[in-house]
């Protein structure tokens, strides 16, 4: 098998050879048919304090993996060959894909079978990859940690892979959605799939006093804004960590009564609650789409904000 | 009347005299008996932040009163004259003393009749004093906003006026408690009060795994260190304000699932339980007694860290 390995802070991923895993008792092999690329992997690349958060290095990132089984380990009754499923990139037993294990960058992955959803027939593979994490975790903070509901005014910062999925949702679920985004032309996609009113810096959503502001950008001032942003008595929670740190108001926090959550993963029901809403058509993000061979180069472009929406690697 | 007026950042209190206040509809006048000192009243000396939260300047600052009523308003039913009461720091009107209007630290003050508790026989107004503000919200936030209960581990920081009274609160409710305090007398009041653990850095505190911790403190590292240390899917509460910014460890909140949470003030009804408990003899809080006249002195002790417990001014 292939794999992007990383090895350390700052060092290039490098494309490496393995030998091909082989599926223990309850997990499978998969054959990646698409991996997604998310923003916490250009964060490993560049912050030293992932260092502690990998249970291993070197290792092979990627945590957004959809393929097709190619080997069932003993004891895997729910699984079957040939079947098209997706990974929660949060393993039931603590080692995540890409983090406590090699994960989804490569040609082959070893998986439990308990961290496997199965894929709708009318979903792509670069869809369903788009949906672990980017969607899960999308999911999880707007609607379990954030408690979002019909009627409520929601503030979501960063339109990109995990927010433009969060923001189509929430107006789905008849949430009064407002969008703060650097990039232009995400800008525009949030328009385009119903934010209520859409501007570039989230401190200009204060008229409009949101009950609940999600930051899927977590580059620390986001943060930082956003508590200063929300409703008295509202929530924020935090789900990017474009920065591991941030310099919060603590005066605002304290006297407007706010609530800081912080949102990690979700679970497989959540990935089946987000494949189901692409299933029906309510759900249909933005990917852009590069071949394996260019994943370390899709990183970077991440790094320098050029990709609008979820990148993917479709592996042949 | 006479009373302790701040002027701005940075300038010190100085004793001034005014008209006497007359009580309005729905007020009345109380002559203060005790004062109690807050370490708000430090920061609200020596950060320019706190310029913007005063609804006005020049103000006579004070805002943990007890006294007896020598003047009722129109429309003034509940309460009459001679009576002995302690007042909500919150005001309902959203003006509370010390911060909204002239405070406590004057000998006379106008309250509207909706912020004031009576106090039981058998608590003294010092007690009493002591107990809005420092009662009302260590209770709030250890209770209301932390959940605390029978059984639960939980962390304070802070063993000073708020934390000593929220420590016996929650041994007395049954809760393990944990406390972290720089002072070393104050470390041994804790032991006294009933906490189990008693350590210099919350820090220290990793090993029990708390699953609330409430910081009385709120010198930013304070927030930053508990957050780290809160058992995974924690509650950190946040009511001291000891320094208004806090560089938190934003992956640690995300990828413990952490929750932090501003608590400030509190209700009436709060008052009233920590009065009761007071009543019974549960609560006997450290005060240290000044007059009147060292109010100003009084401050700077307690911004050197020089009091251990309450600090209450006493008027004739």
């Amino acid at each position: 098998m292939n794999g992007w390995q990383f090895t350390g802070t700052n060092e290039p991923l490098t494309l490496v050879e393995k030998s091909d895993p082989v599926a223990t008792p309850g997990t499978v092999i998969i054959d990646v048919k698409s991996a997604g690329l998310c923003h916490s992997d250009v964060a490993t690349l560049r912050d030293p304090g992932w260092m502690n958060i990998l249970a291993k290095v070197p290792i092979i990132l990627g945590h957004e993996i959809a393929g097709v089984i190619s080997e069932v380990g003993d004891g895997v009754t729910d699984y079957k060959l040939g079947q098209r499923v997706a990974v929660c990139p949060v393993g039931k037993d603590g080692l995540g894909p890409g983090n406590g294990r090699d994960g989804g960058y490569a040609n082959k992955v070893l998986v439990p079978a308990v961290d496997l959803v199965p894929i709708p027939e009318n979903v792509s593979f670069a869809q369903a990859a788009a949906s672990t994490d980017a969607g899960m975790t999308s999911y999880h903070a707007m609607f379990q940690k954030g408690g979002a509901k019909a009627g409520m005014k929601v503030g979501i910062i960063g339109i990109g892979g995990l927010g433009q999925m969060a923001a189509r949702a929430a107006v789905v679920a008849g949430c009064e959605v407002y969008a703060a985004e650097v990039s232009a032309p995400a800008r525009e996609l949030a328009k385009e799939i119903g934010c209520k009113v859409v501007v570039e810096d989230v401190k200009e959503l204060a008229e409009y006093a949101p009950e609940l502001i999600v930051d899927y950008a977590g580059f620390g001032t986001t943060t930082a804004d956003a508590i200063d942003t929300v409703a008295v008595g509202g929530t924020v929670v935090l789900v990017g960590m474009g920065k591991l740190q941030s310099n919060i108001n603590t005066s605002n926090l304290i006297l407007k009564s706010v609530q800081l959550k912080g949102s990690v993963g979700g679970t497989v029901e959540d990935i089946a609650a987000i494949l189901q809403l692409m299933s029906e058509g309510h759900l249909n993000p933005t990917i852009s789409e590069i071949s394996f061979e260019e994943i370390a180069d899709g990183l970077e472009r991440l790094e320098r904000h050029e990709v609008t929406g979820r990148l993917v690697a479709n592996l042949e």
